[in-house]
C-alpha cells in the first residue's frame, strides 16, 4: 500500500479516430501521452468514447490472430442482418454495433503509478469500430490523481 | 489537454429506480441533476447500481426500436428456463438475469467537463431490469474532480 | 447528496491471484482492507488486473450454483477448441479465455461512503480466471476520494 498521498490534479485531454470499417484501432500510445501529460503520479486514467456503435477494448496486444477471432465471434453471435432487428434503417451492421458495443462497454479506468499507466505486458487499448462505414470518433481521457509522489 | 487542475470536491448522490417487469427506465437526468449539484467542472461521474440481476447501459436514446432489439437478442442469447441452469429458486428468469448482469455491467463512468456531463448525442444512461417482477433497485453517483474553472 | 467535500486523498495497493484452473476466486476482503487503509472516506475504489486472459466479476456470493451457472452459460457460448479460432498455440482454451475477458471485463469501480465499499448485499468481488492451468494474476486497487467526513 502506498501512503495515503494528497490528490492534487485532475486533467483532460480528447482525440478523434478515423475508422474506415468494422476492425481495431490502437489509441494505447494517444493514452499514455494523455496520462503523460497530466502531471499525475498515481490516480486513475479513464478513456470514454462518447458513441453507440463503436467501443474500448482493452485486449491482447501481440498476436494479430487475437482480433481476427475477435471478430469472428462476435460476427456469429451478433449477426448482421439478424431478422430478429427491426432498428435497420442504417444497415444492416446497425443494430449489431450497438449490441457489441453494450457487450464490450464505451468506459475504461485504467491505474497510473510513477506517472505511467499500469498496463500489463500484454494489454493494449483499442478502439473498435463495428460499423461497417467509416466515422469519426471521440475519445475522452481523464486523468485523476496525485501529482507529487 | 486543459492545463492540470487541483481536485478540490468529490461527492455522493443516491436513487432509488421502482421497476416493474423486464426492460429500460432512463436515469440520464437524475445522473445530470446530481453532477450539477456536485459543482464538479472537470473530473469524472461513476455510477453504480448495488445489484446482481439488473444493470447499466450506456445506450442509444433516440429510437426505441434499439431498446427492444436488446431485449429481444439477449432473451435469445440468454434464455429463460434454459435447462442448464441450477440455480432457479426465483424462477426461470432469476439465472438469466444475473447473466445479462454480468455481460453488461453493473458501473458506468462518465467524464465531466464544464460542469457537465460529457455523453455523445445519442448515448442515454439507462438502469436495465432483467427480473421479470417488480423491484427497488438502488443506485449511487459519485462525482470527483475539480470544482473551479 | 452529500455536501462536496474536498479531496485529499489518494493510495494505491496491489495483490497477486494465484489460480489453479478456470473458475472463481472471491477477492472482496482484499478489496475492502485496502479501502480501509486508504483513510478515503468518501469516493471510488478501482479494482484493475493487468491480463488479458481473466476479468474481475461483481457477482452473487450466496448460492455457489450461479457461479457453476455463469461457467456453464459461458463455456457454451464461446467453446473451447471452437474452430473458428486460429489463435490456439496455448491450447483450446486460450482464446476462449480473451473472448470471456473482453466480454465480462478487467475494471471495476465500486463507490466508497464512511470509509466502506458500498456494495450490496449480494454483491461479492471475484477473480474470474478463464485459463486451465494455473497463472498469478496481478490485481491493482486504488480508492481516490476524501479524507474526512
Amino acid at each position: 500500500m502506498t501512503a495515503p498521498l494528497p490528490i492534487s490534479s485532475v486533467a483532460q485531454d480528447g482525440f478523434t479516430v478515423s475508422t474506415r470499417n468494422r476492425g481495431f484501432t490502437e489509441i494505447t500510445r494517444e493514452v499514455v501521452e494523455a496520462v503523460g501529460s497530466s502531471q499525475v503520479q498515481t490516480g486513475i486514467a479513464n478513456v470514454f468514447t462518447t458513441h453507440t456503435s463503436c467501443s474500448l477494448l482493452l485486449g491482447e496486444n501481440a498476436d494479430p490472430a487475437v482480433r481476427g477471432d475477435l471478430e469472428r465471434w462476435f460476427a456469429r453471435a451478433v449477426p448482421d442482418g439478424d431478422p430478429i432487428f427491426r432498428h435497420d434503417a442504417e444497415g444492416p451492421d446497425d443494430m449489431p454495433a450497438h449490441i457489441r458495443s453494450v457487450l464490450t462497454g464505451v468506459s475504461l479506468s485504467v491505474p497510473v503509478r510513477e506517472g505511467r499507466l499500469q498496463l500489463g505486458t500484454w494489454q493494449g487499448i483499442y478502439l473498435w469500430e463495428h460499423r461497417r462505414v467509416p466515422h469519426q470518433r471521440k475519445v475522452i481521457v481523464t486523468v485523476l490523481g496525485a501529482a507529487g509522489e
